[in-house]
């Protein structure tokens, strides 16, 4: 499985992705989900993906090939804005469809694929949509700031309690790890390293981009105290009453 | 959905169930989840039902029949121990397969149920088990002392934080409040009331069992200051430095 969130904000957007891809607890590599189409001063497209790998990995050739074209397709470095450019990536999903969902379904294994893809073109605000595996997609808001994809339950809980479109990028970073480190101890499938992108606002270049391996200190900082504070939180509320008073 | 949780501390056994049924969000309803058979100082058995709601229903008035009658059927009431207990459930679960799921399946519909069967018989430590719509079921161990079924996920991060075998019962009635919160808060279709059983080891009766409606001084107390302290705790962490850091 896989673990990606990414969150649209007042100062502009945060991505994070975990790399495990598995096909049973014995089969377990590492891919990155996270892509990146920059233009300096023009615009920034994350791309985060979920679901089968094959269809992920298609989808994003098949993107990374239409940068180069010019037979009319549109492509992400060209798209006017990032409604046209998730209306690309919406049909890139549906050409691997065409291509490869008859012969997946003959093995048996659903074609499932869903992708985050969010940034800023030169003249538009950022922007964020969750596309399916359809090629239909939805856009972020100021109520729903954040998509998640793939295993996003775990994770989900400090998101909400936490994120608003107030939340600056370093809030909405330290938020986002703390869901990841949630997803990684309740799911095996879900691993590090890890992608993390910030993209501050009108300035049409990635602002950090930090690969977080078992050894990143703060990462690992964020796991201990987090934990800890938890658990110490939990002890100082007051237990119920319940069971002290007799039946 | 439903979400249930049920506990095998050195204390005894801890029990929550929720009580919101849907089909649909504009077909909302309230059904309990939890059923007590009780034979004070032989045996307490507590049942947890998740999934579709007539099969849990079918499956709870099939065991509730087998009490009374006495043609060879197993029944909770007499069973010898709780492994035998739990077959009965499973051979229950077997029969309104073998009865509805036929039908079931012409409307499209999956025989899904999930139950968790906790208790004490006497002769035996506390015992509790999950068991499957397949009718099989497996057993909670020291390693893994408790049991989830239905909108798990949401739920899970703080009871893998907090929960082990030394967990009191009151702490954990405590940290089945807050899973259940979190659960409550990102899914729509988990709500009040909520039935929260306790069962003190060695008692054979229930210790306390509980109805928390939106009304439940103690609930709410937990929902406002574990989210309160969790977003403190949170702003309390250092921020990430990397962004500060130049490219």
């Amino acid at each position: 499985m896989t673990y990606c969130v990414g969150m649209l904000l007042d100062q502009g957007l945060v991505f994070l992705s975990d790399s495990r891809t598995n096909a049973g607890v014995d089969h377990i590599n590492t891919f990155r989900k996270m892509t990146v189409w920059e233009k300096p001063g023009e615009r920034v497209l994350v791309l985060l993906t979920a679901g089968n790998l094959a269809v992920s990995q298609a989808v994003v050739n098949l993107l990374g090939e239409r940068v180069a074209d010019d037979d009319g397709h549109c492509s992400l470095v060209n798209a006017p804005n990032l409604f046209e450019a998730a209306t690309c990536v919406g049909e890139a999903v549906r050409e691997v469809h065409r291509r490869d969902a008859a012969a997946l379904k003959e093995f048996g294994v659903d074609f499932n694929t869903t992708l985050i893809l969010g940034g800023q073109i030169a003249g538009e605000v950022p922007r964020l949509f969750s596309i399916y595996a359809a090629g239909n997609f939805i856009e972020a808001s100021r109520d729903t700031p954040y998509f998640q994809i793939g295993e996003s339950k775990y994770g989900k809980p400090i998101l909400d309690r936490v994120i608003n479109p107030a939340t600056s990028l370093d809030e909405g970073a330290k938020c986002a790890l703390i869901s990841m480190d949630s997803t990684i101890r309740s799911n095996l499938s879900v691993g590090l390293p890890l992608d993390l992108l910030y993209y501050r606002r009108d300035e049409f270049r990635v602002a950090r981009h930090v690969s977080i391996g078992s050894d990143d200190a703060y990462f690992a900082m964020i796991r201990k105290r987090w934990g800890a504070e938890l658990r110490r939180v939990f002890q100082d509320l007051p237990n119920p009453d319940w069971q002290t008073a007799t039946d």
